[in-house]
């Protein structure tokens, strides 16, 4: 049945599309949504200058302040071929750029899949990106800032603890990644501020994406994962289908019923076997997997290096073989009638 | 002279471009820029949990930072008509969403340029967005946040302090504002935390910006104009021409003669006298630009409302007439013999 399953998916055709091709779009913007007005009070009025050189403003810091709210940015191409708008939600300290360019230059999965006929929204969770975070009188802890040696160790881009090292040549890899090592510096400034315990606010505002512009398919990533899951168990009527790539944690085992009617797909990169955290993560993923299906639902479990693609790292939309992967991504979901003929 | 100008910028061709044609681009994409590495040392290690229900991570504190990084996104359309990069800078408390998706949901000044053939490239400047924020460790002031009323009263939206109301039926705005009123509390999502200090930081990472991208125009609003005049200043050899939308803060009088070769517009919109500080800011923009023309530069001045367009804000980019703006801009541009005829 997996086998099949895979024999379908390498099977199915696939659009050509290069970098060389235009990209041709009916539109494009941007907007927010969601978020909630938090009321402060009783604090003091300063007299500040915005800038050197600047006149002087009054800042009364009481009043009202939107929080919360999530920006979302959207392709959409002329010759339209996804049968649902696509919406990409990046993973745990990292904005939507994850789905841009990759750090080496090369087209990110956003531009990919456009070309594949996807109205694509790419969001900022709240908290990050254009999305902007609340003052530390509405949000009370601190934010989490990662070094440059983290993300290497933890996204099995490097051999994991102790791999990182200042001087680029002298960085401990797989000697077959598919990560632009080069390009890892560049990575890195990707990277913002996280807080840990603002889930239940990004999962709001995730929903009041999916309540403006589903019925969808959500492709999600990493800390996304959890969002996807969440959101999908919330409103399985609008989700369509769900593409976890390599999500950190799994959605609720005892409401998977709820989710039966979404067709889902997991995809896992290499390394995962020697990284010191990825084989529980992966584990917990295939235990929500089971009970999805226990309750009558679909999970396709895809282990990359299984079906002969080698060298991921966690960071599979900026891959080296980053086309690779999209193409089976839109297989399976052509495979899902996702696609038009 | 000026009603030369003024003749010539309403006389000068404009390209037809609806928002019913398609947006053709031979390329899109985004990258980061600048930024530097901070190390910190001497911190306790913490085991933290990344999300309810995740496999805890060791977090270590200690060693290298990214900071102070900038992220720009690009769109370069097929029918390329500006000779040169035109590279959009955002305000105080806003990111590059700025030039976006008006908040009523019309095409902003990146869509509306980007249809005119312009090679648009619209950044998030250090500290916003998508550019990320540092540490208090290695930033030691407070980000600065503003309440719904801030910029609804300090924007020339409404009629200036207590014109806001938290009841959108009684805020008090003028009668012939351009502003879309019913759609000011999404404008308000767009905003984001401001650091006071960070002046330094910001034009680095822009003049980075121009280092890789330019020869270039820069479109500059609000805070940003500082930044736009002294990144001329240090670059008037690669920024061709500055159009400077409300320059809240003008650039070094005693520095004028750096930028006598870079062409500039500055724009301004209605409502200014009755304003309590636009009034002293424009007259600061003003003897700026006098000390530019006695350097031996150019700067041509428009006032909005003295050539018959009337009711703008602050923000004319998201105005009902940004269509008539980005045309008075695109035509001035022609007429520096920026667009190809």
């Amino acid at each position: 049945m997996r086998r099949l399953l895979l024999a379908l998916i390498f099977a199915a055709t696939s659009l050509p599309a290069t970098a060389a091709d235009d990209i041709v779009l009916r539109g494009m913007g941007s907007f927010h949504v969601g978020g909630r007005l938090v009321e402060i009070s009783g604090r003091p009025v300063r007299e500040i200058q915005l800038g050197a050189g600047g006149v002087p403003a009054r800042m009364d810091p009481n009043g009202l302040y939107q929080v919360e709210q999530m920006y979302v940015q959207y392709f959409l191409p002329k010759s339209r071929k996804g049968r649902l708008p696509l919406l990409m939600w990046h993973g745990g300290g990292l904005t939507g750029a994850t789905y841009e360019t990759t750090p080496d230059g090369r087209e990110g999965w956003l531009n990919l899949f456009i070309r594949k006929g996807w109205d694509v929204y790419v969001s900022d969770a709240v908290e990050r990106g254009r999305s902007g975070f609340a003052s530390r009188d509405i949000w009370t802890s601190e934010p989490n800032f990662l070094t440059t040696a983290n993300p290497f160790e933890r996204f099995r881009i490097g051999l994991g603890a102790g791999s990182w090292n200042a001087d680029p040549n002298k960085r401990r890899a797989p000697p077959d990644t598919q990560f632009p090592l080069e390009a890892y510096d560049n990575f890195v400034k990707q990277i913002v501020p996280r807080w840990l315990d603002t889930d239940e606010a990004v999962i709001a505002a995730y929903t009041a994406l999916v309540d403006k512009v589903c019925p969808c398919v959500l492709l999600v990533h990493s800390q996304g994962g959890l969002f996807g899951f969440k959101v999908a168990q919330a409103r399985p009527d609008k989700v369509k289908a769900l593409v976890a790539v390599e999500p950190a944690i799994p959605g609720d085992k005892d409401k998977a019923a709820a989710v039966k009617s979404v067709p889902m797909l997991m995809m896992f990169g290499d390394y995962i076997p020697q990284d010191a955290r990825w084989p529980k993560m992966r584990q917990q993923d295939l235990d929500y997997a089971d009970a999805v299906r226990a309750a009558g639902g679909t999970v396709d479990v895809v282990n990359l290096p299984e079906v002969g693609i080698k060298g991921n790292s966690h960071m599979l939309m900026m891959d080296k073989n980053n086309a690779v992967t999209a193409d089976l991504i839109h297989k399976w979901l052509a495979g899902r009638g996702l696609v038009e003929r």
